[in-house]
């Protein structure tokens, strides 16, 4: 018996979509060096996809607040073991401030860690991939100018919310990576940085040809680190 | 606003190992007709490798018992507010008496639906590739047995284990999915249906040609009936 790894757990607030949430844990399964699953690391996942509709709130100011159901499910990781939070939901930032209000354990902040990593390469102009709701909100506008950093938002914001909308229904096809990465090549040719900030359209970035940076590739890295694991090269 | 429909919340008792976690979840999620993230079904999901090595202790006999492990878990997925629990792991199924007794949720028994499945074809004999503790206890052995089917192991048992091993070390590629489908293969012509009963070789049997049973299909039609949703077809 090899004696078992003890590493830190990472509580997933999920759901936001489903499938995005199922990316991320894989990413983090593929960045870590495993003989046996004790290698691997412990995730405490609530994929809850009832949570209110970020965008109904945000951009059609109808529906109910997400705030208290982001709370409990953050509360619940924290009671349930969980040594950090993540939420791999850009949009669902917007809600950052409670969440980490509401814990006393760490929030690994996607959006702050993606500008710091985006900032490093001196960009003047950063192209976002997003949803409405995350360009309405400002979220990464805000950060970005914190570094001096200008963004751009896609010349055809209802084509990525089609595709957006697409992987909550399941359409992650080569039809929808073919779409996303002729949107990013017609944002990139305007900018200085390209950065896939929306998770669901993280599912689909693997056709983008123009080099970019990807939220949730981000988070799963941190959450790696986090744990205390040497991510996998 | 669309009303939010009223889903039943299903625990996953996970990461054993955490791939098979993430198809489990990825099924699940396909099979799920969606217009947007709150028509998904909600998962409380604790993938948790570190859990105590099923083989260790049923084959090698030697290492710490899980059943204490996973005990806390269901207690935990229940008091977390499931409604049924799930576990993608054949072998840890070897405990399940034990997480039966610890919960009063409904424990979705993916050995008995597997079997309750095949049984309908009205086969002689069924062919298990499984891992050697499945195989060592009996589980799916005395529950075929009890249907009046005889199990037939694979001819090559070690080379069973070593895609298993693979999966929980990240080899699922092209080279493992031939593999697992040459020794279905020769395994199908000795019987008259055939069982993918290890979750580890769900994530990998997408080449086999033979027709089959993959228990964690099984589970995944099962969590998606009882979450209250129609199967995509």
């Amino acid at each position: 018996m090899r004696p078992v790894r003890a590493h830190r757990i990472v509580g997933i607030i999920g759901g936001m979509g489903p499938e995005a949430t199922v990316d991320l844990m894989r990413r983090v399964i593929a960045k870590t060096p495993a003989k046996d699953d004790q290698d691997h690391i412990h995730l405490l996942v609530e994929s809850n996809p009832k949570i209110p509709s970020r965008t109904a709130h945000l951009i059609e100011e109808s529906g109910p607040d997400p705030t208290p159901e982001l709370v409990r499910i953050a509360e619940n990781l924290e009671k349930a073991g969980a040594d950090a939070l993540a939420m791999p939901c850009n949009t669902a930032h917007a809600y950052a401030t409670a969440i980490r209000r509401a814990v006393s354990i760490p929030f690994i902040d996607m959006i702050a860690i993606t500008v710091a990593e985006v900032a490093q390469e001196l960009p003047a102009r950063v192209g976002l991939l997003a949803s409405s709701a995350v360009l309405k909100t400002k979220i990464f506008e805000d950060a970005f100018a914190a570094e001096g950093i200008k963004t751009v938002p896609p010349k055809d914001q209802a084509a990525v919310m089609r595709l957006i909308k697409g992987v909550k229904q399941g359409a992650t096809g080569d039809a929808e990576r073919r779409t996303l990465s002729l949107l990013a090549k017609d944002l990139a040719g305007e900018v200085d940085a390209l950065v896939v900030a929306c998770s669901e359209l993280s599912v689909i970035a693997d056709h983008i040809v123009a080099p970019f940076t990807d939220s949730v590739e981000v988070l799963a890295n941190h959450i790696v680190h986090f744990a205390g694991v040497e991510i996998k090269r």
